[in-house]
């Protein structure tokens, strides 16, 4: 059975996440449904990043097995088709090795978070940012995020109920930058924690809005305690951008 | 009773139009209702621009007499605080003179068109800009719209439904710009015609396809011949960016 590794994008609004749920919408069921129609049987649909409920994609990778052997592009637009009315859309599609794995093969994922920092509600970007009522210090906030950089226990912006076998992690990059009225982190990993960015957004809030320093920031996260994470950070801003493979893969 | 100019912006999907109407939906009704429940009694609120079914803003600009005599922030706070949950927001409330009229006293109005070529249908963007499922030459559409620019009958650009007694009107900007998948039209004007930049959007689209040539845009302009437009594009990728009014106004 030829290999498809697919990139996508989605709204994360109406899902209850990525992964498929027995009582709720989610983008992994969206997918699975639209292959079987393309496919005429059950396919499973594996994703690189288990996006939260309400958490959107502008570049999350999956890849699929399908028993017909169509053109790559004729798969992005069946998809496409068979998508409707979903917002999920398949942006590339390509054939692949038998041992490309979506989330297994990554070597890196990309994050984007969005703020606003105004008194007004949203209008056209509601449910795609996080507002917050007050004036963010976005120099302040890059500043104190520097010291998440590298290898770290990231247990104080780890959720309680992550599964993963350690909270031990490398974070490669992470910037905070202005553009106009809205404030934009980005941050690349090999692998992340569950609600590890949407932690970190939070507790850097608390800096740019001058609640916590720099120190008190870095005491946090060297205190390796849940309980020193700042408020977690809404799903509405956190986008999974990209995810990396290697170049043979 | 003290005059406020305000600024909105809004999302034009779940709306009729600006414009108050019986038995549907409106931005103006919206504001009017906000209007009314801050200050205990009707309100007429007056826009600069009439804006279409589906058509958003990000700087409308209104004026509205209150009985009560507030501070201008308190205005902008109270109608965001009646808005919800509509998507339309008060960016900013400032008082202003008895003389001061948001429709009469303008004296340049900017457009933005925001168009996507690409395959894959929207996710996170549908209603807010349109998707052209061919690749569109910005520099050509650039070129070609140089034309518009300066004073024309612009019957050809002007809906059969137009109202205004001339269609004559003066351009005084015009720009077609790439950034990423996205084109991006914007331009200035004192006043438009009904539907005279969704025309004009639609036969500079064809000629970003290649369908027609500058020539043929010019010529189509030069008819003064509504049979001569080309499609009119679709109210999602348009937005009243912001009104201009004298310095002393």
């Amino acid at each position: 059975m030829p290999r498809y590794k697919i990139t996508i994008e989605y709204d994360g609004t109406p899902f209850a996440g990525w992964q498929r749920q027995d009582n709720a919408p989610s983008v992994q069921a969206s997918l699975e449904r639209a292959a079987e129609r393309l496919d005429g049987a059950p396919v499973l649909v594996y994703g690189a990043g288990r996006t939260d409920s309400g958490v959107h994609a502008l570049g999350q990778v999956a890849h699929l097995d399908l028993v017909k052997d169509l053109a790559a592009g004729k798969v992005r637009d069946a998809l496409n088709y068979h998508l409707k009315p979903d917002p999920v859309a398949v942006l590339e599609a390509e054939r692949v090795d038998d041992e490309f794995h979506a989330r297994f093969s990554a070597t890196s994922r990309h994050y984007l978070y969005r703020m606003i920092d105004r008194r007004p509600p949203l209008t056209l970007d509601r449910g795609q940012v996080w507002r917050v009522p007050r004036r963010l210090d976005a120099e302040a906030m890059h500043h104190a995020a520097q010291a998440l950089l590298g290898q770290h226990d990231f247990t104080t912006f780890r959720d309680a109920q992550c599964q993963a076998e350690s909270p031990v992690k490398t974070l490669d990059a992470v910037q905070v930058s202005r553009y106009g009225e809205e404030v934009q982190l980005t941050c690349s990993a090999r692998s992340f924690l569950h609600r590890q960015v949407r932690s970190m957004v939070g507790s850097l809030v608390e800096v740019g809005t001058g609640k916590w320093s720099a120190k008190d920031f870095k005491a946090a996260l060297d205190a390796a305690d849940r309980s020193r994470c700042g408020p977690v950070a809404p799903p509405d801003g956190l986008y999974l951008v990209a995810v990396d493979y290697p170049p043979d893969a």
